[in-house]
């Protein structure tokens, strides 16, 4: 059967990864996942009785095509009350995860053959999605002294019809301060570029507050979800703001590409909006997840690291000991039994001498992970 | 902001009904729907009670992108058993509802420019969701003698790349038996064609059983959901069925354009179907309405109606009434307080005469909704 020459994107390496990890615990063997990009806990408990609730009382057939009125209207106050920022509900459109407004944003924004910039190493989807819908997605290569984000410089004689930027970031988790992204805005701003800031890591942040694209402009579309902070990976609930004069095209878009997001899921999303007090000890296991890497991953060997500003990734240079980081993640899970994602996904110019540590998920795990990396890598030298 | 061209796709005309409906009931109104294209009636309790049990017992993150494995393998065992087809679980794909499906084989299937055939009168998203994909959809206006579906001759000429057919369709509930199906099939092989199934409203069908594509060949994607006959259309849960060699494609596309389809959802799904004592409980409700609006719409005045095969709605030629179906759905909620669909959603050439109306809620509205349909268009005659 004939197939389109835009459906062959790659794959998606870490997949193969926590395919291989499968494998050996089916074969018995115990192995820590440093490979996930999701939290181990569930959806917070009230937003599961809200659910249990509403499955007792109502049909739970499609919502409207923008989301529940109620949950964009608490989405808007959020944006008052952590940012300051006065936004109308109707800008605020809930989508199916992240990935259901990645798929709208691109589609209303730009046609076949336009070019998008993504910073390098960043979340692999980005460009595969991008070249699913006939997008050239423009790889910017970051600096290690820019925390491994885009600069207006880079974008010069890129023609970009639109920039891509993520903060925290997925490897790295470096973020972009008020003047970084400001500069980026204004820069995108003069040569008529679609600024799209992916913020899905905000709330998870260990030093300052992560700035959002709608403290600097209107113009713009930022693009959240309920999987991270929220721990609601599964439930393919995210949402999208876009300017006033956008909402009706993309909720014809919307209408016609997903119907609405799962209805269930935006009713418990709704209730997890008020489950701080359980959401923020979820952070707090990350924080201290995170002082165990800074500590352990050096004594390890992996030394060539950043501390992250936000999420909960740790991206390591592991040039000191490989170009192969797809053979060297191999190697770590096959002999420390620790499942790593080798740095390829993110970058592929640079990425076969970097990996991805992941530390979402319980600190006993952490605390054993770190230990067969440093027992593995001491006898390995 | 920038916006793209291809981002301009067609309002869904029964969106507003709903909306003026929705409005109407608002200012204290009373009104009977007949323009909903989904059950009345929620997730089967099996479903819910083995959400409610999963939300208990596991973090519901991520699945593979493929979908959960039990339930892959029970939509495999019921091709089996339903239409005594033997299906590898490997070539099942859980999606992101029908929508999902549709998305991600359009995208494996067509590249910009390619050209897709779906019947006029047809499912307004097939055309829209191809032109935001930048693929081109033509129409092809099927005729009364052969039920509103395509037959082989029509594609003459046409150029496609791709057919997509509907069985039992949206809005007639026609149905196209095997022969006429085998016809299309053997059409399509012969010129190159893929051959995309729509069986979303499988199990709602009231003569003959349905035919699945899978019958026929395996050289196709059938798709379908659990939101018709499961009951369960806010939950976006959908499967597709494609041919062995396309199943990785499928899979690194998926990867990255949904991640998932909800968790909860599956679970949900998964449940669903060992419910078919109270599903099989819903379609008797849908067999009686539909012989009340087999009875009642004629003594209204609407006797220009095929009787439906399957799905609810059933397609009605008002053009003794007018050629501005828009006008004539807002006259009918207005006046009589029924919502109907416009025929516009469905066929652009000859929509402007014809009225879609469900028969998806409770008998007693249909009662009621044929009543007042008797009662108002006798006087306005």
């Amino acid at each position: 059967m004939r197939n389109s020459r835009r459906g062959a994107v790659d794959p998606f390496i870490v997949m193969d990864v926590m395919e291989a990890a499968r494998k050996a615990e089916e074969a018995g063997r115990h192995i820590i996942h440093m490979e996930v990009g999701q939290p181990g806990t569930p959806a917070p408990e009230g937003a599961r009785t809200a659910l249990m609730q509403a499955m007792a009382s109502e049909p739970l057939g499609y919502s409207v095509a923008l989301g529940l009125p109620a949950l964009r209207a608490r989405i808007a106050q959020h944006y008052g009350e952590r940012y300051n920022v006065d936004l109308s509900p109707e800008r605020v459109i809930v989508t199916a995860g992240s990935s259901g407004a990645f798929l709208l944003a691109f589609t209303a924004l730009f046609d076949a053959g336009d070019r998008v910039g993504i910073g390098e190493p960043g979340y692999p989807s980005y460009r595969q999605i991008l070249r699913a819908l006939d997008i050239v997605p423009v790889g910017i290569p970051t600096k290690a002294e820019n925390r491994l984000q885009p600069v207006p410089e880079e974008l010069t004689g890129l023609d970009l019809q639109g920039l891509m930027v993520a903060s925290p970031a997925n490897p790295s988790g470096t973020m972009l301060d008020h003047v970084a992204m400001s500069a980026l805005v204004g820069a995108c701003a003069e040569i008529g570029t679609a600024f799209i800031s992916d913020e899905i890591y905000h709330g998870i942040e260990y030093e300052a507050k992560a700035v959002t694209a709608l403290e600097i402009t209107d113009e713009t579309y930022v693009i959240n979800s309920f999987s991270k902070y929220y721990s609601m990976t599964g439930w393919r609930v995210g949402w999208m703001v876009v300017p006033e004069d956008h909402v009706r095209l993309i909720e014809r878009l919307a209408q016609n590409m997903f119907i609405c997001a799962s209805h269930a899921g935006q009713v418990a999303a709704l209730a997890a909006m008020e489950c701080d007090e359980e959401l923020l000890g979820n952070l707090e296991v990350y924080r201290e997840n995170r002082r165990l890497m800074m500590q352990g991953l050096p004594v390890a060997g992996f030394d060539k690291i950043a501390p992250p500003d936000g999420a909960f990734y740790v991206y390591a240079d592991v040039s000191a000991y490989t170009e192969d980081s797809l053979a060297f993640a191999e190697e770590l899970l096959e002999k420390a039994g620790v499942a790593v994602t080798p740095g390829l996904d993110f970058d592929r110019e640079r990425g076969g001498h970097t990996l991805r540590f992941s530390y979402a998920r319980s600190t006993d795990d952490i605390r054993e992970g770190l230990r067969r990396l440093e027992a593995y890598m001491r006898d390995r030298r």
